[in-house]
């Protein structure tokens, strides 16, 4: 019994992708599906179920390890779904119990950061390393923290919640009910509103004026063509990137830090700033021994090769 | 061959004291030495060894399974101890080659406060725990993450440094060359530092102003009187260390927080307003779900213990 192949699927608060990738990290099949379109949990479950049951079948079930779920607030031990802020359903949901159902074969839920640490570790730039934080710098902030060369799920499940540290105490308010969280400023959210903060406050000169719509990729657009306000919102993001990762170097003491997501996309803008501040901010036992990297998985479907990991992992 | 034995060495800025401690965690002989008494490093290596030697011959060689030292800045994967600032001797020390030199021992070396956490893993409060964070408030403060069961030493072996987190930006001078680091407030030297600044910019009446030297000691005693001043200094300590530990748990998720050290002896005093604090800045996904515990070794040599444990751990 070759079982070659794993089924990674990601589920967001808008669509749900999934694929079958091979133990060497190649995605064989994929497609999706809306997760807005269906009415209940178990419609939806249904539904997907019956597509990757289809993809299964095309390489024999025999050859399939099991399935990876990357799935918002999913939990590793108890395989649930509990309340997802960008989900169309509330409440506990039982995502590996109703899957396992539906398909007879293991299954691995996480959240979506932690699935693409493991991505990350099994296919992608950390593949030595034993030691690294994954940072997913998206329209929040996730992160999977690895020592000793496993993913550190906690107590309860819900470990790796760097979006949540309090960067700015008595900062901007959180959509988690307090204030001040590194992602109401080091997202692609966070920069949008130091945007829009500014610019409605102080008197700059910017071609992001014209913009009918200001986002992190309007952003980014104008920071490498040198309009200074972009950059120096890059370098006010960086800023409180930077002093949030060096506190957390002093907790798991990494070898690096591998950045994922819409904002890292912006790279060396975002980069450079952040290893400056980083750096100024470190305890000088760290101090220039932490590489940093923008993940190699970052121009494929992330979502569903690291939910595959979840298998080999 | 019964290993039924370990050696424990624990060495401080100012003596040294080490035991022989049996699989249970009972101490069956111990001693210590004045570490400033000697000159040179190497010197202070043969005196301790010949010390440790002659504990080891009076249980036989054959039974004791090796040598477990938590020392400053000791570093568990090269063995050495590097520019420790309380130490009479500079630069890096080969602490386990040198002992093991002398000894023809398996000799483990690590930092104080992970000592602290493997001894708690192994004979205290922490043995069932996978999950838990080890905080020594002493002089300084120390820290030792445990989770998967495994102590996190990092790439380097020098994760774990929760007391130079920077808990107030910009905030006091720290030894380590930044500010704000939460060590200046929330150890037994914190605490009187904010108790000085207090009574000579502040008019208080508290009895603490008839003390000739100020300490955490003093402290202690004049809150357990009910004075509101060394009430206050608690409520402002233990919303610093409050606030640093809600973050840190948001890295690892812990089931426990395990506190040790002088300043943690005044017991209820101190946890009460912290968990108070803790709890109103915790992420909702945390709250009332980690349990705090004063160490199981504090009134026993915990040094000794908690380094004899690192040869079973």
């Amino acid at each position: 019994m070759n079982e070659n192949y794993a089924i990674g699927i990601d589920i967001g608060g808008t669509n749900t992708a999934y694929g079958l990738v091979s133990r060497e990290g190649k995605i064989i099949f994929s497609n999706g599906l809306k997760t807005t379109s269906y009415k209940s949990f178990e419609e939806f479950v249904e539904a997907l179920s019956s597509n990757v049951r289809t993809m299964i079948d095309r390489v024999g079930k025999e050859h399939v390890k099991g399935i990876g779920v990357g799935a918002p607030n999913g939990n590793f031990y108890t395989g649930e779904m509990v309340d997802a802020a960008n989900l169309p359903w509330k409440g506990v949901l039982p995502l590996a119990k109703l899957l396992k159902q539906q398909l007879n074969k293991k299954v691995v839920v996480t959240n979506d950061a932690n699935a693409a640490a493991i991505g990350e570790m099994i296919y992608g730039i950390a593949k030595e390393m034993n030691d690294f934080i994954m940072v997913t710098l998206g329209t929040g902030v996730g992160s999977g923290f690895v020592a000793n060369g496993q993913l550190i799920y906690g107590h309860d499940g819900f470990a790796g919640e760097l979006g949540h540290v309090i960067a700015v105490r008595d900062g901007r308010p959180c959509g988690c009910g307090r204030n001040g969280c590194m992602e109401t400023y080091c997202s692609a959210t966070g920069i949008v509103r130091t945007a829009k903060e500014w610019l409605s406050t102080r008197n700059y000169d910017t071609i992001l004026r014209k913009e009918e719509k200001l986002s992190a990729y309007a952003i980014q657009q104008a920071a490498i063509k040198g309009d200074h306000f972009a950059l120096e919102l890059y370098d006010f993001t960086a800023k409180i990137l930077g002093q949030t990762l060096a506190d957390a170097v002093a907790i798991t003491s990494p070898e690096a830090i591998v950045f994922f997501g819409g904002l890292a996309h912006a790279g060396d803008i975002l980069l450079v700033p952040t290893r400056k501040y980083f750096e100024e901010n470190l305890l000088s036992l760290y101090k220039n021994k932490v590489a940093f990297h923008l993940s190699a998985l970052m121009n494929e479907n992330a979502g569903v090769l690291g939910a595959s990991a979840l298998v080999w992992g």
